[in-house]
């Protein structure tokens, strides 16, 4: 049977791609063993290596521009709303009134274009570690990079574990944390001294979300995640989900959890963002959260709430 | 860059198994260009052409043995529980008392065995059109196959729209039909003058759940489904999804649709088949469907609401 590779000539892929189609892109890793998802490359648009990582941006021919961190799609153009919609609406409107934020990681700028979106917001702070992510997204994804342009906006570049040991006590309403998996730079991001730094940082009723992996794929690191959540944060500990067709298993999952003081309930948001649509004139309409589909994302299947639960609870 | 395909020498698979990596199996279908998801092959287990499609049983090396039609993955033993789970019990919980139900397609077993799980159903009518793959099913997936098993189940080799044609007027309380792509031998069951005769064969308030594609792929397809089911359906139309982690883009839709009675409504299940534990000690707990994934399952990102809720209420 011949394999139709999606029409034209397999263009040869620079050394360093991995490629196992000729002309396409695909992701392979241990995190996954035994499955890859390859994605037709149009054009590379970017090769470069950080201090810390291998950085590819590239054209990919059905999902818009990919941006790729050590041979891990972290987003697409056709499905990153979902990921920075999600990440960042699950915790702010779940509070009354977020005014201070920090963001750990998301040097691409989604997640504070998300932000951005509540004007209670004061301030926002972002620590990322690596600044080729951030020119890089500046320069091919400015619908992402764009939340970058808010005044409200401080970036710092470092260690975001270093960056949270120097916040004066109770600093923050909300910390998000945008990482990559946790092997390579971001390890430390899911280990329990970085979630008590959160904690610290945080305000009383304070949260924080953070990328926890797929229930398909990674239950015994969810496992740790939450039993870690369980013993630093002493307000609510939740999981919940959501679609992200790019990333492995095709679903993402995020750890939302908030600090002593008045109580935090994730499951019905307080503060609707979807209400208000003054943000939409500035930066496009939301095109995936919604009040609902936030309560949803909170509904797991039987096999991963039976271990969460077991856990959390 | 060395690509690392999961360990081991690399086997040359048999010809007519489509594969990009050497060694592994990759589903590239016109259906979703340009991406392609693969997975690592322990062992063909068998091959055969019916007089409908090909069919491709293996065993692969993380998601245990796979069956593949004309090229696509129809089920994996690793994720099969939240794709059958949810095409049998979202219909069936939401009304109060099924007794006679229609499979069409399913020849697998896997609706099969999770309708049996429902105490009430008197008789369960399957009609496949392809006879291999019931016999593949029993040979290979026996714990899917199980559904067979049921004296309640009557198998029916032949074509579903013919079937449905001889049906008598409100013979079923439910019909589910889980087909495979609008491409190929199931076309037919995504058309108009299908789901009317579906709706003939429906008893007043009988509800439909087919298998309806991807929310993130094919809007242009579940948009004209909807509009089809707004004209055919006078009782309630509604969209939900579910994560399937080796169907493209890892989401699968299903239209649920009731015909003109009772009214049916689907968000809120009033047959929760998880409060009943007794069909558990004959087929095992159920992995995936719960009684709030169910009306989560309803709740769709805004991008596909908005075209939906335009077409649907």
């Amino acid at each position: 049977m011949e394999v139709n590779n999606g029409g034209g000539m397999a263009a040869e892929l620079p050394e360093g791609i991995p490629s196992v189609i000729p002309g396409w892109f695909s992701e392979i890793s241990p995190m996954w063993p035994g499955e890859a998802h390859s994605f037709k490359v149009e054009k590379i648009l970017f090769q470069g290596k950080s201090d810390y990582q291998n950085v590819i941006v590239f054209q990919s021919s059905t999902y818009g521009k990919v941006l790729v961190l050590d041979g891990v799609i972290q987003l697409t153009e056709r499905d990153e709303c979902a990921y920075q919609e999600m990440i960042t609406h699950l915790p702010l409107c779940s509070i009354p009134n977020p005014k201070k934020v920090l963001v750990i990681g998301g040097g691409d700028g989604g997640v504070l274009r998300e932000v951005s979106r509540h004007s209670s917001v004061e301030k926002i702070d972002i620590c990322e570690i690596d600044k080729m992510v951030v020119d890089v997204s500046k320069q091919f994804f400015p619908s992402v990079a764009v939340g970058f342009e808010d005044p409200r906006v401080t970036l710092h570049i470092g260690d975001g574990v270093a960056f949270l040991k120097a916040v004066p006590e109770g600093t923050y309403d909300a910390v998000i944390v945008d990482s990559s998996d946790p092997i390579g730079p971001a390890q430390e991001l899911f280990e329990k001294p970085f979630f008590e730094s959160v904690a610290k940082a945080l305000s009383p009723g304070g949260v924080i979300c953070t990328q926890a992996e797929s229930i398909w794929l990674h239950m015994h690191i969810i496992e740790d995640i939450v039993a870690n959540c369980r013993q630093v944060f002493k307000g609510s500990v939740n999981y919940a989900w959501t679609t992200v067709p790019t990333y492995p298993s095709g679903v993402i999952g995020f750890m939302l959890c908030s600090t002593e003081g008045p109580a935090v309930d994730f499951k019905h948001p307080v503060n609707p963002i979807d209400a208000d649509e003054s943000h939409a004139k500035t930066l496009g309409p939301l095109k995936f959260y919604n009040s609902e589909i936030h309560s949803a994302a909170f509904c797991l299947p039987s096999f991963a709430r039976k271990v969460i639960d077991s856990k959390a609870y």
